[in-house]
């Protein structure tokens, strides 16, 4: 005898279980009908007002995108050469920022950014903060790859490094991993596995995930602490709030955009189910402890639940947030938000709670 | 520059922010339109059966409850009424259950029921479990009301005390809290404040928050920790995802239901941003580490990630967990589910690590 079944014994089983005469199709799908939405009231005044500032979310969007390798080579060029914000940034948080070249692979380079502040915390002289960006594997990268770097250097008082890794067309998977696990094992070599963290947001959180799986394929050890940010760890079109938050999340609007865009450029005919994609269907056992930040309208806040359930089953200590209202990463496109104040204190009393 | 603004350079603005050709109203609502959906595949494949067999949630239910007195009282009669469920599940979980009165006002007696493990935990020896059942305060009592006790009670192996409260429309605020202070101090008798839990799901988890402010007002000392599942802690129909998952919650459906009843009775008059009746509006400083609970298709996921934030913004430790897929407290509705046993078990690890 169960609550539902008290209901039933009360004459309410019409209360969760009727109308069987609305239709359904014949794969049990269900036919969610419109609804008006307002903004947030709950989520910090600001964004709200953003929110309430925004044009409705257009799911017509996967049209928008580059349709040949040689148009989404121009996109990047243009998007990575548009004025650099880093500049400003160090100025705002007291920071410094230099790039330098990596050699990952015979006579490929790839850029990374050392972000230094000012003042580093006591706690954090001999820590560093490995940093992915986000942009669905196909963008983000150029100066403004290091823009959330910046954030979370400036919050915790971490020296952070973050990887301008190779995106398709021109560099698919496993490129961006094998970039990664360059920058790491340089950083091995100064620093030990539990002074390092490594993270980023939405892209840049699965491929952390991605890498630390890669990093227990080759047998090299874990660093201390993970920042998983709304992170894309399922590449297929299979978790629930890609659905659910359809047309609401304002930021990814609908998996037929960038994200299908992103998934297929940078699979590249490799199967999305293979871990180093999609990491949920990888072994998170031994992983390190992993904060993971989401939100109530987020398309990705399943991923993200379903990995924190996942490092949960693998006995891997796992702190989730969602924020009220918050799509997808508005935490990172907004840092000067409380929701992004807030996200990125969490992350830095995280660290300083994990790293050695 | 951000992200956002770095998609603009790139020609990239109507990705996000376009589109000012789609309607809206004066006050900033979207339209959000109809969508398909289909059973949450990454649920555990138990619940996805469950949603797959389930008809579409029908949102007008509204009409579905009593519209007198009258009516409610002889809801609940026959609801309380029904078949007992409590000896299948003493024998089932193994645990010995019994009810008997308590004076909890004057001439005023309601039943507890007393649920005990044939073999406590050695480190719940001296500890007890308070439990307050759900229903949206109009429903739910009863034998029946001890059914969630049951499983917590055998998941920890932890004595556990379910307060079969007053309800409306006999009884409306504050009985509730009333009664839940009066076993509370009964308790206190034989217990520490640290030696004592205290929770329960949807209005269970409300009035347990309630209770525990409602204790700082009369200079009682707070208990050692709570469970809030899926709480209801905002009796107004403001939280976004009452909107975001309404139609899609296949338990609550819409907040024109069993919330707006519930919040009607239970409140009688009394503004339901009254703290003691929405706690979101009260001041969480003080109160005991507090696990909580709710899914991805909870309508009152909002409910749980702001009281989840606003106690972390107190001070307080706070454990969030959010199932795939998951509805309104279908871990309670089906406990024998593994997102019911796997919250039974995360209640219980959190109790032990929390408890004197």
């Amino acid at each position: 005898m169960r609550y539902s079944t008290l209901l039933a014994a009360a004459g309410l089983v019409c209360f969760t279980f009727t109308n069987h005469a609305i239709a359904q199709t014949d794969n049990s799908d269900w036919s969610i009908t419109n609804r008006s939405l307002a903004p947030p009231v709950h989520a910090s005044s600001e964004l709200a007002q953003v929110i309430a500032n925004s044009p409705q979310p257009d799911p017509d969007v996967g049209g928008r995108y580059p349709d040949s390798d040689e148009a989404w080579l121009a996109l990047q060029e243009r998007a990575h050469s548009g004025p650099n914000p880093l500049p400003a940034l160090a100025e705002q948080l007291n920071l410094l920022i230099e790039s330098r070249e990596v050699a990952v692979n015979g006579n490929t380079q790839i850029t990374v950014y050392d972000v230094t502040p000012r003042q580093v915390a006591p706690e954090h002289r001999d820590h560093v903060f490995l940093h992915l960006h986000g942009g669905g594997y196909v963008l983000g990268g150029g100066p403004g790859a290091a823009s959330e770097a910046a954030q979370i250097s400036a919050a915790a008082g971490i020296y952070t490094v973050s990887v301008d890794y190779r995106m398709p067309p021109a560099s698919p998977f496993p490129a961006a991993i094998d970039d990664t696990i360059a920058v790491y094992r340089q950083l091995l070599e100064d620093f030990e596995p539990g002074q390092i963290a490594i993270g980023g947001t939405s892209a840049g959180a699965g491929l952390s995930f991605a890498a630390v799986l890669q990093m227990k394929n080759l047998g090299l050890p874990v660093p201390g602490a993970i920042f998983a940010g709304t992170p894309w760890a399922d590449l297929t079109d299979s978790s629930d709030s890609l659905h659910t938050n359809a047309g609401i999340d304002r930021i990814l609007i609908t998996y037929e955009g960038l994200l299908l865009v992103g998934a297929t450029q940078y699979a590249d005919g490799e199967e999305l189910t293979n871990p180093l994609l999609s990491p949920l269907y990888g072994d998170f056992g031994g992983f390190p402890p992993t904060i993971l930040i989401s939100g109530t309208r987020d398309m990705l806040l399943s991923d993200t639940a379903r990995a924190h359930r996942k490092l949960l089953a693998a006995g891997v200590e796992a702190d989730l947030h969602v924020f009220e209202g918050m799509s997808h990463a508005e935490y990172m496109i907004m840092p000067d938000l409380p929701e992004g104040q807030m996200t990125f204190a969490e992350i830095s009393r995280f660290i300083k709670a994990h790293l050695d």
